[in-house]
């Protein structure tokens, strides 16, 4: 198996793993684990697959994080369309998978996991709002993972860092927008439920893109020339 | 005492100490903890033993743990049925303290974090489903394990990655199966309980074992040649 | 861009971060989140930036953290004056987004995750105490600083540790004061909400700095000549 | 101030520290944070403490620990006693002023954290079993921390596995005894509060010496000769 397929299949499992235990988590057990439990599921499956398809592909499963890593220059334009052609399917297939879970209980399918926001989903902001906190949630991992994947002493806890990143944006974003940060984790169920988890899919597309590449920027600006101890 | 009698010695104890503290604190207070807390008592008692049985046996107390390490050629065929016939009566053990712990009560004992699926058990899944997610569950705990103990530079915190991806896969998996991924974790109290919890257990021995084939296969067709960093 | 500019813009962006996200996690979703939940998101608030801006500014997003640091001789005046003042704009900046956040609900802003104590706030207890409590929590929070950041063995995870110190002392301070132990935290919402939280917020401006005061006393009569490992 | 001076400082006030935050955790928010957030209160406090008091006296801060050093001849016997009275009044020191606290609210003081069994406290085990409990909980923690510190290549990281596995005794324990493991703990809360809690402390003070003296047994049959990783 030669290498990019080796990348683009790391990648297919490692989103596909992220939307079926995150989405998952919430959709079908979100009123025991609470906000906590739901953050606490999306940032784990980083701890659990960092380790494991990082060495691989580096563990993106996120267009957004793949987007970033191409403006830094990290990842090649070729690579890029293979890793989120790789991350959206993944992100179908989990969703497709929960579907077919929750389907097998004899309940109607209307939860899982969707992004959202005005009326109805969390505490009602609007859609300006939306696109501000994706922004900030994205900025904030992004800026994150490129800080901490730069030094060589801290390659061994990256994995942890960014997954405890990943959860500490959604402990604040579930509340508000269900928190995105990755189109592929958002497509997924948008596209199985339509209504207006897919109307408003969009947000969830853009703003993380958005927001990844402020990072890069601000990674740019601010980081260049520091040295890591 | 010897050094085979020393391993087996410390599957038991390990697998002993899995099946009361996480089986335990399902039974006796889940409903305070939520499964958050149930996948914590679980993940962190990993994190508890790596550090101290990890350098006698590798801290598999699981058999689906050891039937991965037998196919990736880790793992003697002798070493593999002490290391099982060890974590199943540790697996026993374990389960027989709880049963005595709640007994103590005067309360009639009918939890012992038994795993389970179909009407009355998490949200009702089918039994073709449970397998498909014990598959998935063990699965990625396993392909986890083979990724993080592969590299030297993370040989350090590989037991609080693995702690944190069995505390993953519970999450998810608790309001589903009650995540087994472990066929010791599973028998013990099912064989304790009789009833539905035994005529289920076939479910939480084969599809453990299936998941982590697959896990042992994925690694080497994914990560043969990758050069961990 | 020089040094110092961005050391001062690093601290701003920094403390914005975890005033929107700390006490944007208690102002939105606090009833969801439990005090655990809201622990977690100031401790991983540290946990997210460290790795990140950690080596431009030392990430004290914290005038208490800067005090210590400057009466230890880590940190000069004129960087002093210009991390406290960079983390004041920082902490109102997030406040405000906050305040517009929950605006954008329509709802009237009533909470903005302030501090607090008497009657009314937690189990009520009274200024005295409450001073009491803030010293404590900041003196075990930046001695448990002083003395990761001293050894170069534990640099690498010296981020994860501060983070969960402060998850740490936000478990039991919660319920009492609600956890300052950074006087830029609590500026922000007290200006904005006035009010009780802000005829209170002296409290947590000067214990934090008395606190941050006995832990730079303590590190230096304790830990002198200590050896790390 | 001379070395051993500052060990006994050290581990008044660690042991100080561990009792007001865990044990005000439970008596003052318990019902919020449920058994996981106190489990990581108790935890957190080792995490937060072994980085800046390790390096003095080993952050024992538990007579019990000291007590499965001074048997694994880590510690002198006149240490020994230095160690356990300073541990013993920092214990009372903590549950005394947690008892000021929650006294300046105007409530009567009738819970700070005291560990218990029997009718009227947790699931109600006996006291029989709640010996058996206490050992169990103790050989663990102590077992654990007798196979972290015992190689270099974990001791940047031990500070954490020890504290997540004494939050692990506590996900179980909290039901049952309430998790002591730590005479020091439990002496403190049992002395202020006199009634049922002082009467059952010996429970909580003979347990886990048993406990530790059972650890420092195992980790010499099974794991001499090992060679850690």
């Amino acid at each position: 198996m030669n290498s990019s397929l080796k990348k683009y299949t790391a990648e297919f499992l490692g989103t596909f793993i992220l939307v079926l235990f995150g989405c998952g988590s919430a959709a079908t057990a979100g009123g025991n684990l609470g906000y906590l439990g739901i953050a606490f599921a999306f940032g784990l499956s980083i701890v659990a697959l960092a380790y494991v398809i990082g060495p691989i592909s580096g563990c993106h499963i996120n267009p957004a994080v793949s987007f970033a890593m191409l403006l830094t220059r990290k990842l090649s334009g070729k690579d890029f369309i293979g890793y989120v052609i790789s991350q959206l399917i993944g992100g179908f297939a989990g969703a497709g998978l929960l579907y077919g879970i929750i389907h097998s209980t004899g309940k109607s399918v209307t939860n899982l996991g969707q992004n959202g926001f005005g009326a109805g989903y969390g505490i009602g902001i609007t859609d300006l709002m939306a696109i501000v906190v994706e922004i900030v949630l994205t900025f904030v991992f992004i800026y994150t993972i490129l800080g901490v994947t730069s030094s060589a002493s801290t390659s061994a806890i990256a994995g942890l860092v960014i997954g405890l990143t990943l959860t500490f944006v959604h402990i604040l974003g579930i509340g508000l927008t269900g928190t995105s940060v990755n189109p592929a984790r958002s497509l997924g169920p948008a596209i199985i439920l339509g209504g207006t988890a897919f109307t408003q899919v969009w947000v969830f597309i853009l703003a993380p893109l958005i927001g990844a590449a402020l990072a890069a920027g601000a990674y740019k600006w601010l980081n260049s020339g520091v040295k890591n101890s």
